[in-house]
């Protein structure tokens, strides 16, 4: 297997880069399919792409396959999401109001939170991006970290896989690091599920450009920062791609 | 300018996404040409499809032009970069050992930092990526800002141009909040320079899967964490793709 892939190139045609970033969602819903190894390594090539302060690549990835030597981590993120969901559940009222009414956006967002922590401890893969080598990582040590966490997701997406960002790890910090057997110097900055979408990748739900973008000092918003057309949604692989 | 931007869709047909994101360099020397608002648009859009913690959106954007607004903001990273690479070439040698061997590794990178340190403030636009609304952010928070800042710089690459992920305004913080009349509750994480590149994108130095990949528990690197064969260097906008 390692001298194949040593020989295999990526996949050469997958989905345009500008289109793919704008229609990359958190998909929390899986497919009960193993991830072939081959999109595996493609997907963390690209994540160990990314850049880092002063190229001192601090990331590292730990990859939980589904393998008994897996077991205990997954059993705690589980355990990490159903508390974080119950608690946010019951913080933000999702119980109540239009979250109590059948179909309503809330209500929607409900129902897939609640199956995301009853199920994600079997996602297909589990990926923590980790800092190593740093003591204590404040914000800007995230510089060096999330953006490979989004060269994953994106990866992940042109592969006609998809994933989402949480960090359900801090619910858990100890007990991981001692199930992963994580040196003192490692922290966990993401845990990040993939598996094949149930559901589909699309255009996502945003604040206006005109609230989020300034221009030259703060408070002044250009005249271009508009929303543009809707983009069209855009499925897996190269489908979408070719028949443009 | 603004109704007709928002008649206009994104750019169709640009980089391929796997490939865009294994090529995608720090580019940190531009040619002298501004930026125009179509493609501004296009690269802010695609910045803020990044997902965010519960989807709070705290990300906000502050898009430096090169106009008299932004000259003393420009100047004041222009003195920051000049500082901290002043700093980190004494501090890790740059002018001694292989640091002063014309045309070595470390030669050349020492030429391209003065190089960028001296006309940093002349970039085609600096865009600070901030976090509001939170209060003494931490490396959590960065899991909310630095992928769209990922987003950023893959969204320029796709369109023909090049950007860096810098700190340089920690150096020069308070000063930066007075210049942008930044309220209190906004922090800068990230100051990225984008313009058209002097150089190519292209595959980028990092060290092997192998040595960053653990598999279910740390320690094990998985067989199948193996370098692809190596990525045809691509150009910018939709030739390449095309020609594949």
């Amino acid at each position: 297997m390692t001298t194949d892939l040593a020989c295999t190139p990526l996949p050469a045609i997958t989905v345009d880069l500008l289109l793919g970033i704008v229609t990359t969602r958190a998909i929390r819903r899986y497919k009960d399919e193993d991830i072939p190894e081959e999109d595996l390594r493609a997907m963390l090539f690209a994540a160990s792409r990314g850049s880092s302060g002063s190229n001192r690549q601090p990331t590292r990835f730990l990859v939980l396959r589904r393998t008994e030597a897996a077991g205990e981590a997954r059993r705690l993120l589980g355990l990490a999401a159903r508390t974080v969901w119950e608690r946010k559940s019951v913080n933000e009222g999702y119980g109540t109001g239009s979250g109590a009414v059948p179909s309503s956006r809330k209500w929607r967002m409900a129902q897939t939170m609640q199956m995301f922590a009853e199920n994600i401890d079997r996602s297909p893969v589990i990926v923590f991006a980790c800092l190593a080598g740093v003591q204590a990582p404040d914000l800007h040590h995230g510089a060096s970290v999330y953006p490979a966490v989004q060269n994953l997701l994106l990866a992940a997406r042109s592969l006609g896989y998809g994933g989402v960002l949480t960090t359900f790890h801090r619910e858990v910090q100890d007990d991981l690091v001692r199930a992963l057997n994580l040196p003192q110097d490692v922290t966990i900055c993401a845990t990040v599920p993939i598996g094949r979408p149930m559901g589909n990748h699309g255009p996502v739900r945003r604040m206006p450009l005109s609230a989020t973008v300034h221009e030259n000092v703060w408070g002044a918003h250009p005249s271009w920062a508009v929303e543009p057309p809707p983009v069209r949604a855009a499925g897996a692989r190269s489908a979408e791609f070719t028949g443009e």
